[in-house]
């Protein structure tokens, strides 16, 4: 049996779930990538951590050195995160034709550019299916499977942490700050949980998708985006009235070679297949033109789920050849320039909650400013009093499909209105059609 | 540009599909596998046939000769089905060093040994996406993307008639033989329903799906297989109470390396994912030990989503190598020896619905036939009496875990009982755990 040696860049959840798979499943790994992995270093900042699995305190080390100029390392797994070193030891990596695994959504969506024409130049494999949707093969999806196909909208549940938030609020009707409490006692959500509730994460991994799926390069500023704090359980009661559901999407779709990027919460039909993804769990919808319709659903997160695709991103390498130092690789990257859309150009159906004054007259004074914006409307539905005050009324709006710049100059001018005490949610309608 | 030449042998259904795809996305396929791909040569039975698209005559042949003597048909597609002389014209492709890509399910379940083999032995890449679940690349997701993991269950919806025919009995109330009307009218059905309704096309495909899953190599005749004939509405509207749904389900599950594999209607969990699976689509569940859940869900048949899994796999010939005239490839193949379950060993839950005679006691009876073969009981649901015999009611039970052994030999004394008129379905449950 051929060896191969590897070295992790980070023993955190990831890298913990990598070494635990390469041990506990060595054999199919060997049978199938036909290599004996080795690991025979691993960079982590505090060699005295306590980190719940059984490495050889020989492999831990806290300088890069000992990984960079080992030329029997033929592979780097970069499972650190952040922006620099990883930038820098990636880079370091392949002048030393090294192979890259990375899970780092944040870099890769940054600063992939500069990554990927450095595995180019010096044709080494550059490979990051853990770096969206954990376990979800969804790169390798885009990347092999689809290569027939004009990609034409792409929606993807990318957030395990808002999703399980989102079924908590929904499932056992708690507040916002109630089920993100719970997250995080859960684990799912961090400290500091502004990038994943506010869809940063999110807005990262749709430009990696994006890019790949349209061949373009996709500046993560360019995604519209907008996190899930706003939501409300009596949004997501109306939500069950109108027989949809709430989630945050990543959202891309080609419109003649003109792209819409955007993540948002977003009401969808409960009976699409992406509105039975609940709890933490991931889940990319594609439309294809040859395809049709397909979906991905799985772990989005977690040492495991994330470790199988870093290891699968390895194995893909040691098979691709049977020389590993001598592997040529087109990164295909930038076959197309694509025009974008502001969010203003966006069409869209539009919920909005409002608080009004409870007054015969105001239901028509608040109408007729939508009209005079041509913003057609769907339903209206106006709910009894306010208890705290019995002068206030709730309001929702259902518009039909319109743009979504005449939606925000409706607001403006509604907001004007002395009868309108406030615009409680915005939230944008999807029927995949 | 570079270009490739293949061959199609067939311009049915899938054919067509192929030959549209390469057509109308004919620029995203150039960029992404680095070359132009020209039909060259079409093999068909009838030359004056009408097929719906604009192929040029002269691409037409019925002579595989044709084919199989010009050096300059690099890749051969064979999208003609049936055993002969699909096989042989595989087989005298590869001596050519001509690599295969094919939807043949019914030649690689009861053949597909011989044709990897050769593949192996003449170096040549054979991708066979399109066998199995149509446009969901569920063979490229195991084959690339599970690399890391023990696939401990796989279940399948790999049936699209069947599944469209389960969905239209629930949602429109209508009895097996006018929703299987209605498949035909549509053209999911063909006019001889028998390889989709008695459950042998997703035999064979999970004959393939396990194969390569299990690294082993499973005689179609070793899948226990069950089809759907005998399903009535009345067995959908108990399995709603019981909250579940049914679903012909390709399962396959290994227990500490023997397997279970087995084609039956099976009651699921109306939340379980593959629950919501409806109409003619697919979905195939996997649970790995690295990975968690993972879900495939899209189109299963029809010709572009079956020509993007063909054309899939053409491109990926196309991008293993540069020089596709020296790719080495290994099949992987035969890896593990795996024992094999027997029916009878197999431990479910068990719905039973009997027509018995209406008197005090025979309940009893019954239940303890059951009890006296270790079989327990978790629900017993006796329903008021039948409109045209009111000397005969309805019985349902539902069992707790047993060895299908222990059914069989229940209902074999069961029948005995002068009080049983008729044993009307037993439908295994699946709880995913
Ligand atoms: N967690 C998931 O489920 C998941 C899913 C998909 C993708 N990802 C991505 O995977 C990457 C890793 O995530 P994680 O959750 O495993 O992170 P983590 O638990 O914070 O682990 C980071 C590891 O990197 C090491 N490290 C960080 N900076 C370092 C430095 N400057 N020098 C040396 N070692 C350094 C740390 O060492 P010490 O242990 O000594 O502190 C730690 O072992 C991130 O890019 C993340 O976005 C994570
Ligand atoms: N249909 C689907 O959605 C689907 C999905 C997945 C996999 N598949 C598989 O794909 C394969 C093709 O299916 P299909 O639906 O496209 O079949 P089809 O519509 O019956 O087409 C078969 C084609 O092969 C040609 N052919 C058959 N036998 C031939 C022979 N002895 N010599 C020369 N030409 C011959 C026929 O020629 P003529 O046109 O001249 O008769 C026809 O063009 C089968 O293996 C099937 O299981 C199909």
């Amino acid at each position: 049996m051929k060896k191969v040696k590897i070295a992790l860049l980070g023993l955190g959840n990831v890298g913990r779930g990598v070494w635990m798979i390469l041990n506990s499943n060595k054999e199919e790994i060997m049978k199938r990538s036909g290599y004996e992995v080795e690991v025979s270093k691993i960079l982590v900042r505090d060699l005295k951590k306590e980190r719940g699995v059984e490495v050889p305190s020989e492999l831990l080390t806290t300088d890069f050195n000992d990984i960079i100029n080992d030329d029997s390392i033929k592979i780097v797994v970069e499972v650190m995160g952040g922006i620099e070193p990883a930038r820098e030891y990636m880079l370091e990596s392949m002048n030393k034709r090294k192979h890259i695994v990375t899970a780092n959504k944040m870099l890769l969506a940054t600063g992939g550019d500069e990554l990927f024409q450095k595995a180019d130049s010096q044709g080494v494999m550059f490979n990051y299916e853990a770096s969206v949707a954990g376990g979800i093969p969804i790169i390798n999806g885009i990347n092999e499977s689809l290569t027939a196909n004009k990609i034409e909208k792409l929606y993807g549940i990318v957030n395990g942490t808002t999703n399980y938030i989102l079924t908590k609020m929904e499932f056992e009707n708690l507040s916002f700050n109630e089920a993100l409490k719970q997250a995080q006692e859960m684990g799912y959500a961090e400290t500091d949980p502004t990038s994943d509730i506010e869809g940063f994460d999110a807005q990262y991994k749709l430009a990696i998708l994006s890019s790949l799926a349209f061949g373009t390069k996709i500046k993560v500023e360019n995604v519209y985006r907008e996190g899930i704090s706003k939501i409300e359980s009596i949004d997501i009661q109306y939500a069950r009235e109108f027989k949809k559901v709430i989630k945050l999407l990543a959202i891309v779709k080609d419109n003649a070679g003109k792209l819409e990027l955007r993540v948002h919460p977003t009401m969808i039909p409960e009976n699409h297949p992406l509105a039975n993804v609940y709890d933490s769990f991931n889940a990319v919808f594609i439309k294809g033109n040859a395809v049709g319709d397909l979906m991905f659903y799985g772990r989005g997160a977690g040492d495991l789920p994330t470790g199988s695709a870093v290891i699968s991103d390895i194995v893909s390498i040691l098979r691709s050849n049977i020389d590993i130092d001598n592997i040529n690789t087109v990164v295909k990257n930038n076959l197309w320039d694509k025009e974008l859309y502001n969010i203003e150009e966006v069409i869209s159906k539009y919920y909005i909650r409002l608080t009004v004054e409870d007054r015969p007259g105001v239901l028509g004074e608040i109408t007729s400013v939508f009209g005079s914006m041509n913003v057609g409307l769907l339903s209206v539905i106006q709910r009894g009093r306010d208890i705290e005050n019995e002068n206030k009324v709730t309001l929702v709006l259902v518009t039909h499909y319109t743009k979504e710049g005449n939606i925000l100059n409706s607001i403006d001018s509604v907001c004007k209105l002395n009868s309108v005490y406030k615009i409680n949610n915005i939230i944008r309608m999807e029927e995949f059609n």
